[in-house]
C-alpha cells in the first residue's frame, strides 16, 4: 500500500457507522510498549534506534492481524506525507516531527496502526467508528498478544508495562472517544461538562490532542491514569461516563429545537450557505461550519450521510488537500482549493 | 390610488435604468415653498394648518403633471403606512412623525411627490433613476411653475423663496444623488472622498438622510447652500463633482479586480450564500449583503437585473415587509419574514 492510495479513501473511523455515531465520532485505544533488550528511545543511540526499527519492522509485517499491515518508513517520507498521516490520526504529531529511524504499520481499513520508535518503541493504536471501546479493546488486545509472542516486552511484575514517560507506566493504555458536542457549546453547558469529566479522572482534549482548541465542537475524552488500575477498570470508567455526556448533548439538542429552533436553523443553514459559496476558506472556519452542518444533519434539517461530513473534517485539512491536488500549495492557494473542494462536496445539498 | 397599490410596485427611481445606474442609484431635487398668505407651519394654528392643507390639496390634485397626482391625508394613515411612505422616499421622517393636518401627493411612477405642511407648506420632490439631475430639474421646474400659477408663494426679491428654516432660504432647493460606492469603502478611500466632497460645499449623508449611517455603501451627496446661488449654479456644482466620484469608484473596482480578485469574489459569493440561506436576518445585515451582491452584479460575477437588487434594498425594510405580508409583525417575525422573502428573491441565482 502507498501513501497515495490512503489518500483516495477514508479510514473506517470516519464512516459514521458505529453505535451512537450521531454524537460519538470514534473510539480509540493505544498501548505503549517497549522492548526489554533495548534502552528507551530517549536513551538509545542512532544505531540502536535503527536496530529497534529494523527488528520491529520485520516482526510487525509478519503479523496476521486485520488483513495484514503495510509499513511506512517515516524517515523517507516528505513533510507533506508526514503531516497527512498526522491529520489521518495514524501517527502522532511528535512522531512526525522527530528524527531518525522510525516507522508506522497500518492496515487497509486504518483501524490498526503501530508506531515504531515514537516516545516508546511501540505505540499500538486501534481506532473504530462510533462508540466501540469494547470491540476496540478486543482488537488491540489481540495485536498486543501477537506482538508479545514475537518479542520480549519491558514489563515489571510490580509496575506493569514500563514506558519512557512515567505517566504511561502500568497498563500503558490510553483509551479515548471523540465526541461532537455542538449543542452543549451553544447552550453554554460545555464548561460544566468538562469540569465534571475532570472529576472522573478523565481528560478532555481537542481534535488533535493536548493543547489543541476544541475546534468544531469536537472533544476527545480519555483516561488520565494508567497505573494502579486494570485495563478493564480504565475502560469501565470511560464506558460508564460517556453515555451520560451523550445524554446531556441529546437533551441540549432537544432544548435547542424546542426553545430556539429558528436561531438554530438559521445557524445551520447559514453555515451550509457559507460552505456552498465561499471562494476562500481557512481550515479553522471550515471545521466550525462543518460542525454546524453535522448538527443540522443529525437534527434532520439537512440530508447528507454523516460519514460524508465526518470525512470532510479531515479531507479539508492542509495536507489532505495537497495530496488530493497532487501538489504542494501555499496558504492562499490552499484556502482557495479548500473552498472549491468543499463547494463541490456540499454543492448539491438543498 | 391606494397605499396598498403602491406596495405592489417599485418607484421609477429603483429601476436602475438611468445613466451610470451601476453606481448612481437615483437623482433627486426638492424645492421648499410657502404660501405668502399664511404663517409658516411652526407658527400656524391648528385651524390655519387645516386651512393650508385643504387649500393645497384642492390645488394640487387639479394639476396635470406627470399623469396626475393622488393625494394621501397623512393624519388618517396608520403608523405602518407612514413608515412605508418614508422607506419609499415619498415623505420625510419628520413629516411622518409630526402631527396635524398634512398630506402628500404622489404620481403613479412615484417620480413626483408633493408634501403638504412638512416644515414648509410645500416640499416638492422629483426623484429619478440614475444620473438624471437635468431631467429631474426640468420636471420639478414645471411642477413648481404649475403650482405657482395657482397660488401665491412667499418670495422676497432680495432673498428669494422664504422658508421656515433659514438654511433653505433662496432657491429652497436641495439637489442630491444617491451613489453606491462599495469599492471605495473596501479600498479604504471613502473617507478621503467624503472630505473632498465637503470642500466643494456638498454634504454626504446615508440612505435615510442626516445622521443615518452609510448602510450598504449608499451615499447621498447634496448641496449645502441654497442662498446666493442660482438653481443652475447649485446643479452645476453637483453635476460636475459626481462624475469624478464615479470615476474613483470605477477605478477602485478595477483595482479590486486586478489586485484582489479572489478576496472580492469570496466576499460577493459569501454574501449571496448568506442571502440564500439565512432563516432570520436584520435590515442592516441585509443591506450590507445586498450591497456586496450589487457590486457582484456590476462586476459581472452574478447575473441579476440591477433594478431587482435596487428594489430589494427597499422591499426588505420593516414597513415594506409588513405591507407585503399584509399584517403587522414583531421584530423577530420580521427578521424571519425578511429571510424568507430574500431567499425567494435570490434563490435562483447561481
Amino acid at each position: 500500500m502507498e501513501i497515495n492510495e490512503l489518500a483516495k479513501h477514508a479510514g473506517e473511523w470516519l464512516r459514521g457507522e458505529g453505535p451512537e455515531s450521531d454524537i460519538i465520532i470514534s473510539s480509540r485505544i493505544r498501548l505503549a510498549r517497549n522492548l526489554a533488550d533495548f534502552p528507551f528511545t530517549n536513551r538509545a543511540s542512532t544505531e540502536q534506534m535503527a536496530e529497534i526499527s529494523e527488528l520491529l519492522h520485520d516482526r510487525i509485517i509478519r503479523l496476521d492481524v486485520n488483513g495484514g499491515l503495510s509499513y511506512f518508513d517515516l524517515s523517507t517520507l516528505s513533510p507533506l506525507d508526514l503531516e497527512f498521516l498526522v491529520e489521518r490520526h495514524l501517527i502522532s504529531k511528535e512522531h512526525a516531527e522527530s528524527e531518525g529511524a522510525r516507522g508506522v504499520a497500518i492496515n487497509e481499513q486504518e483501524t490498526v496502526s503501530v508506531m515504531v520508535n515514537e516516545e516508546d518503541h511501540l505505540r499500538i493504536q486501534v481506532l473504530k467508528s462510533g462508540f466501540q471501546l469494547g470491540e476496540t479493546w478486543e482488537i488491540i488486545d489481540e495485536v498486543d498478544d501477537a506482538i508479545d509472542r514475537e518479542l520480549n516486552y519491558a514489563f515489571s511484575a510490580e509496575l506493569g508495562y514500563l514506558t519512557a514517560c512515567p505517566t504511561n507506566v502500568g497498563t500503558g493504555m490510553r483509551a479515548s472517544v471523540m465526541l461532537h458536542l455542538p449543542a452543549l457549546l451553544f447552550t453554554r453547558q460545555i464548561d460544566k461538562v468538562i469540569t465534571a469529566v475532570g472529576k472522573m479522572n478523565l481528560v478532555v482534549r481537542g481534535l488533535y490532542g493536548e493543547g489543541t482548541q476544541y475546534a468544531g465542537s469536537l472533544y476527545q475524552i480519555s483516561n488520565q491514569v494508567t497505573l494502579g488500575k486494570s485495563e478493564e477498570e480504565i475502560l469501565d470508567n470511560i464506558v460508564s461516563t460517556v453515555p451520560q455526556i451523550v445524554r446531556y448533548e441529546r437533551r441540549a439538542r432537544e432544548m435547542l429545537l424546542s426553545q430556539n429552533r429558528a436561531k438554530l436553523e438559521d445557524r445551520v443553514y447559514r453555515s451550509l450557505g457559507m460552505l456552498k459559496s465561499a471562494r476562500t476558506i481557512s481550515s479553522s472556519e471550515t471545521i466550525t461550519l462543518l460542525s454546524h452542518l453535522r448538527l443540522g444533519i443529525n437534527l434532520g434539517l439537512i440530508e447528507m450521510a454523516i460519514g460524508q461530513v465526518n470525512q470532510l473534517f479531515i479531507r479539508a485539512l492542509p495536507a489532505h488537500l495537497q495530496k488530493m491536488e497532487g501538489t504542494e500549495l501555499g496558504p492562499e492557494e490552499r484556502d482557495a482549493a479548500r473552498a472549491t473542494f468543499i463547494r463541490k462536496s456540499v454543492g448539491d445539498i438543498l
